[in-house]
């Protein structure tokens, strides 16, 4: 057995059996190991960022740890700004980088660059592998750090002589400690400040918003009367009839303190208190005011989910409330294409357990609203803010669930990122269906011109923000990749071609002309 | 004047007037002075590294500082990889980098990460601007900085609130130094060396493969009888009819010392002593013995160019060497498409002044010797190795030569990375002409993993090689980013498709199926 085997098995045994890989020379002796192994599934992307989105996509809904394989400094690269949505996605994540033989690295040829400066802003541990013998230890180390804290990065670079050279047994994984419980004092504040009977919120994020943290949220509401919010861009969203109805923290500055203002304590489960995703003068970085009452229930690393459960108990909650379980679907839409009907094409016609990777920005912005009711579902997006994450995210969890429908809700600009991901949704035939909202133009950044003051864009302005001359023709882009595409116009035949492509097998794109 | 303006004043003042941008929301002050000063042309890209890769490219026609204007850390990284190539490039190249207003970089918002961690591996300075009043400055010292030694990236990080605080007059650019004069002892152990009547090479590479540094080789092995040769991945060579002939040392390390072991003496004139890409066992790391003679004349950080010419002076040389004068063009092949006739037609149809930016990896290995008599022309390569460079590349050095035909070669496994540059192309309306080499597969994988010694692939070393399941269709992708193009599956056609897209303005793309 060689270092590259044992590596591999070593991930197989711990059950990490799906690899999204961009392989190159120095990572052909782990192309060989996956070969000659029997058990791990090599994804192919064209592209090192949908290898990274995936993994993280992958990670988020199979709860295991998403990896991937990438060549030395520039693939690694390609793949960071992913790999900054995942760690704020707390997505346990493993990466295996291959390196120039030991022995070749001072010969500093031409590919050879300083990996862990590159890894570290992305990584909660990046190890550098010394000999094939440790390299089943680096990879347990690897998987434990992983699954830590509630999710984690940890990337491993490994030389090529060290792949190649003799190694022993693989490493079984020792046991994982848990996400930290939080201490009684923290339950015990959370629950005084949920008991005052006064306008308070229950401020959910991170894993709080899986099944259970949901079950135990809807309780504590329950007993306590407390408002049920939620972070802007949550990793991964279990919603529709049967879970509580949760208000999503709005998008601007403004908007989002004026959310939350109203409430004289907030408790955070899961999430961090929440913060402006870029800075405007005159507005604060923190929402939450210094005369508001915030209450730490549990960190983003905490064990939140026992953390609320103990805190419904300590308020006697009602174990099983019966909220939002009349499904509501709102009537199919016609006529244009707008936000309020793109929404209600889509929230109308999801399938049930259906995934939504959300990347609509600016195009959409009714749907989550007009979805809380519809059949249940999980949305994904995007913590990081790092744009192009939804198509290979989707392709990533399509992998990772394969009896549900994906339905990619794509903005323009972002998906120009990372369309290569529609090669491996389409060799792999994934069930995803991508909806692109063509609004041939990068509309957030009009905006944000516009709250600069900006009235009127000059010539530059205009070519930095437009995405015509020329008007990008996705429809072509999905044929290229292999994926079957149509174009829509009206409302009317979105309704038709979505509901359409969920009843084909195999990937779909839908090119909406807003 | 706001900070971003005297910035932005800074720059055109020192000529550095094309910036290959991707912005976001903490660079909008920087969309906003561009949109107000006259004298900045902003040339979008849809994704990061089309913009290093530009810059990149439009450095290395121009030679003026290539600039780049990126989004925060995840947008940098994006585009790292090209800068990798840059920096082995010697590209001067300045990126332009927006962070979060100084005030909120605490409240680590969603996009906020560590930049100079990511900057330092490409960059040979990185500052983070503290003031709008300090900004000027700091672009006049970027500029300074990249102009240096032949090249350099400096990378610039600007908070959004320096950005747009008042500032003062722009800064004018000191006096940059000259790349390091060699010393005379270098001159004269070259000489040495060169006149010995022995076997002897003077080898080639970075600023010695443009006019001036080839002219004075060309009187070197004229007055001497030594062998010209140049390295593997010239960033910028000037060749066809009337430069001299220079043989390119070959990729594979075998090859590469089969090709140098014959000389007594190297003499290298701006490269470094030539290394294998990767390590292979058995294999040594330098390509030169210990028993043969190694002559530094002229790192790459050094003037080589008067290095040349003194040295050429030095021996005596005659001023003009008449070599490689008569233009010999390839006949137009016929037939199968195949590495031969694929060259043949490039070659045969050159038009005078051609830049061909070189990303044909495996499949046209015999263009370069069949073009070396062609008509006169420049070729761009990929000194860093970080695939995908051409499509970018070409975009910038046609926005650099306007006047001039771009012709990519360009294999497909390296354009999927990079394909948005397609739609720059068409926006601006760039005169470059892609032939997209498309073998289906990664084809240089396939060879690395039968010089591990694999003999049969199994079914997941096929699924990381190959990019069929499905076929990339190069048309229709074309097609998607508004280039008109063409599939072609003989000899024949190539030509006649490749001479009517030389006949039209604007970018075309032709796919040839090998």
């Amino acid at each position: 057995m060689n270092g590259a085997e044992s590596l591999i098995r070593t991930l197989i045994d711990a059950g990490v059996n799906v690899c999204f890989a961009n392989p190159g020379t120095t990572e052909m002796p782990m192309v060989r190991a996956i070969d000659e192994v029997a058990g791990m599934r090599a994804v192919l992307c064209l592209f090192e960022g949908v290898a990274t989105g995936a993994a993280d996509g992958h990670a988020r809904m199979s709860e295991k740890p998403g990896l991937t394989l990438l060549h030395l400094g520039p693939g690694f690269a390609n793949g960071i700004a992913y790999l900054h949505d995942a760690r704020r996605a707390r997505s346990p994540i493993i990466n295996l980088i291959g390196e120039h033989a030991t022995w070749h690295l001072a010969a500093d040829a031409p590919l050879t660059s300083d990996i862990e400066s590159l890894a570290r802003p992305v990584s909660a541990w990046v190890r550098r592998n010394k000999s094939a013998e440790a390299l089943a230890e680096d990879a347990a180390e690897a998987i434990a750090v992983a699954l830590q804290k509630n999710g984690q990065i940890a990337t491993l670079i490994i030389p090529h002589d060290c792949q190649m050279d003799a190694a022993s047994v693989p490493v079984a994984v020792g046991s994982i400690p848990s996400p930290p419980k939080v201490g009684e004092d923290a339950i015990k504040q959370a629950a005084e400040a949920l008991r005052r009977d006064e306008p308070k919120v229950l401020f959910l994020g991170g894993y709080a918003m899986r099944e259970r943290g949901l079950k135990a949220a809807a309780r504590i509401a329950a007993a306590t009367g407390c408002k049920l919010m939620c972070e802007t861009f949550p990793a991964r969203w279990e919603r529709g009839a049967g879970t509580p109805i949760i208000e999503r923290l709005p998008y601007f500055p403004e908007a989002a303190i004026a959310a939350i203002s109203p409430y004289k304590s907030v408790t955070l489960a899961g999430a961090r208190s929440p913060v402006s995703f870029f800075g405007y003068p005159g507005v604060p970085s923190y929402f939450i005011s210094p005369e508001q009452q915030t209450v730490v229930l549990a960190t983003p690393e905490d064990d939140v989910t026992d953390a609320l459960e103990e805190l419904a108990d300590a308020l006697g909650a009602p174990m099983n409330i019966d909220q939002n379980s009349a499904a509501q679907i709102p009537p199919r839409p016609s006529g244009k294409l707008t936000p309020e009907t793109l929404s209600a094409a889509v929230a109308s016609l999801l399938p049930e357990y259906a995934i939504v990777m959300d990347e609509s920005n600016t195009s959409m912005a009714p749907f989550l609203a007009m979805s809380q009711s519809a059949a249940r579902h999980t949305v994904l997006t995007q913590p990081g803010g790092a744009i192009g994450l939804g198509p290979p995210c989707a392709t990533g969890a399509a992998i990772a669930c394969p009896d549900r429908v994906v339905v990619n809700l794509q903005a323009d600009g972002s998906a120009m990122y990372t369309l290569q991901a529609l090669w491996t949704q389409a060799r792999e035939q994934l069930n995803v269906k991508t909806i692109i909202l063509n609004n041939r133009s990068y509309r957030i950044l009009g905006i944000e011109l516009m709250r600069a003051g900006v009235k009127e864009f000059g010539k530059q302005a205009q070519q930095l923000i437009g995405l015509t001359q020329p008007a990008i023709d996705w429809v072509s882009l999905a044929k290229g990749m292999g994926v079957p595409g149509v174009r829509v116009e009206t409302a009317d035949d979105l309704v038709k071609e979505f509901e359409r492509s969920l009843a084909e097998a195999g990937p779909r794109l839908i090119e909406a002309i807003l």
